[in-house]
């Protein structure tokens, strides 16, 4: 909890900084507006039961409430970023990072804007995120939609199998492209010539220069929705330049996305496989961050079809929790799961009454205190306590003190203790605390 | 979403200086842990549907996971909060701040301790809660499930009638006692006569010395029941004395709670009805936080039936929420849904590419910053968005600044524009930030 908490901050932090609002759509949708979006994943939907009233199911992602949100309340124009739990029906594989309840991330600009600024934007965000988590080096695959569908056209796979040959090449992440080949042609029934000619493309990645190529490319320029495609793609490089980013991003033809609703460009974040450290596992994590320009979506949702487009990302930050946890277990490093800075001791028999009046005292000064909700505590388990929980003071209060009109005020650490004017001692604590 | 944000940060922030550590759980849990825990309420439960594997529900509250997840780990002691969204299956009625999704906030201790230490600071944690987010004036009603049998049983109701009778008794906080009692009579059949003996405890209500006046009861002194309730909330008292928050607190013998799994002390916090000021529309908000203590809870989901007594507390954030919206509504106060610092103008066209370079210096330096996403916008729709979103700065560049490689700061507010040398502008901007 502690360690997605400071990831969440890290994201949400990022996500302010661009200037999105915060929105909460509900859990569930009508099932209706979750169908046919998801592509073949769409049975991984819980649905609730008929209770009465309307059929509803969990929300599989963000995008799509927020496509349905935007329609219902007809904004043109929007700028938001959600960070929700979504429901799959997966068997859970904690390994992978994949669970069947689990927080997206997601960051959205909706409306009509000048060609590839808010996509740029979104790679930018991504690259700062990513940065800002130190998790390594990674690398954005992008493409477009448009240019795989050229891809397809000018190799003559047929119109009827696009979807299915879609399929294959995203799976060059995992799998060799003799693999994929052998798919595409014994069980999807594609011509060999046509895959291999396929396969010149989609094995191709690298920087703008791949863009200026694929331009002159004679089959490939021949094709109006590659052209468009390659088009936005090149503006997209021009301003991740500007921004600083361009050498982390890579136009990868082998790209695909699953989801039905992408329309334009698309991309995903992957962490490059050598691991920081020689003594870590290198764990294949798969993508970390991925989005894409659906310009199609919130018109399914409209009664008169209006469009909205738009562009977004969501990051993998259940991914993420699972990396950082692993190395914080391999590093052995203890991470704090209270915040509690001050806790009140006594030696003595009798003294609950006084430490219930020293810590009410600190919590109305702000101060995050505890105390053992015992009548008659030993000194030496409430000194381990504070060890064990990494409490970095403590206030000891017994006779000897009391008579004094003094606290003894002990660093754990250090086991040193000096003795402060009651009236004196949460401006001492205060400092101390602001010190360290 | 940002009035949210605020209340929810006051909250979670107090449970931190308590020394709670966060704990999520899922969103759904297995039906059967859900049933009969709820008394009449269970019909309000979203189950999910059945698509193979377990029969699932969403939860209806934070308490009963709480309680599963302590028996399904075998963890003996945790103080924990939980900020979660729980489902009801309610016909949302807004103004009431009833919702059929919505937050709860919970702080749980769970051990065995001595009596009545985390219950003091429950209470103690609720005052500094509804304190520090500036309500009004409130109260919170005290009393004990034990004490409210007990007076059942003196006062002769038959055993098989507590609990009809225990919920004709929550209804004193909406409707009056004539109503109560007739309802007691006429509907559940009860002698009118054990009605009127019902009627003198529960329209009682005082500080410690009624509690010290109950102990003398000639009735209820004979029920050992009661005797024990009296007897933790006399220390109780003593404890919240000490903390300094006793007279925010109300023994109230009307105080019934409907849950079923309460074992002792309970409490209700509610907002004293008087506005604040004089031109706001009272509000009937019912109470804004509720808790006690349930020792069984726990148990009933451990296989061997090995209990962990819990008490604990939930902050109504849904009617804190209406409340502060509506003050915010009423007073006209105008909040920003974004936190933007920085808007990077330009009054030329063909200044994108600038712009683009001068917003990524703006961000890598952790400044909120944004720009409209046009290649060529006027200046005028550029200052008007600052100014209706409240975005205090401006970063003008042009043909001028980029000759003399400065770039013009304007404040929002007083429209004052000095020019800043490109290199200084990133601490120039951080520097008025930071005396805002």
């Amino acid at each position: 909890m502690v360690v997605r908490e400071k990831i969440l901050d890290v994201v949400v932090s990022c996500f302010k900084r661009h200037g999105a609002k915060g929105l909460d759509t509900p859990a569930f949708e009508l099932k209706e507006i979750l169908t046919e979006k998801y592509g073949e994943d769409s049975g991984l939907i819980y649905d609730l039961k008929d209770q009465g009233g309307e059929l509803l199911s969990l929300r599989y992602d963000l995008t799509v409430p927020f496509a349905r949100y935007l329609a219902m309340n007809k904004v043109k124009k929007m700028k938001r970023y959600h960070v929700g739990k979504v429901w799959r029906r997966e068997s859970p594989t904690i390994v992978q990072g994949r669970y069947r309840e689990f927080y997206q991330c997601d960051f959205d600009i909706a409306g009509q804007f000048d060609p590839m600024i808010p996509d740029a934007e979104c790679l930018k965000i991504m690259c700062e995120i990513l940065s800002g988590l130190h998790l390594g080096d990674f690398l954005i695959k992008v493409s477009d939609r448009r240019i795989l569908d050229g891809i397809f056209a000018v190799c003559g796979v047929p119109e009827s199998k696009f979807h299915a040959i879609c399929s294959s090449v995203d799976k060059l992440d995992k799998i060799s492209w003799k693999d994929v080949r052998h798919e595409m042609v014994v069980k999807k029934g594609l011509a060999p010539e046509v895959a291999d000619r396929i396969g010149d493309y989609v094995q191709c990645h690298g920087g703008i220069s791949l863009v200026e190529q694929m331009f002159q490319d004679p089959r490939l320029s021949q094709n109006k929705q590659a052209l468009e495609g390659l088009g936005d793609l090149k503006l997209l490089f021009e301003y991740l330049t500007l921004f600083g980013v361009a050498e982390k991003v890579s136009f990868d033809l082998s790209l695909a996305r699953g989801l039905d609703y992408y329309t334009g460009v698309i991309y995903e974040a992957v962490l490059l496989q050598t691991p920081v450290h020689a003594e870590e596992e290198p764990l294949n994590m798969g993508s970390v961050a991925a989005g894409g320009r659906y310009d199609g979506l919130v018109g399914m949702f409209d009664p008169r079809g209006h469009k909205v487009p738009c562009v977004g990302l969501s990051i993998g930050v259940e991914r993420i929790f699972s990396i950082v946890e692993q190395r914080i277990k391999t590093f052995g490093e203890k991470i704090r799961t209270t915040e509690t800075q001050v806790f009140v001791a006594t030696p003595q028999k009798n003294f609950l009454q006084e430490r219930l009046k020293l810590i009410a005292e600190l919590w109305d000064a702000g101060i995050k205190a505890e105390l053992m909700y015992k009548n008659n505590p030993k000194l030496l388990p409430q000194l381990h306590y504070c060890e064990n929980m990494g409490i970095p003071l403590v206030v000891i209060i017994g006779e000897q003190e009391l008579k004094e009109g003094v606290i003894k005020l002990r660093s754990v650490a250090s086991r040193e203790e000096v003795a402060i004017k009651r009236e004196n001692l949460v401006a001492e604590i205060q400092k101390r605390l602001s010190e360290s």
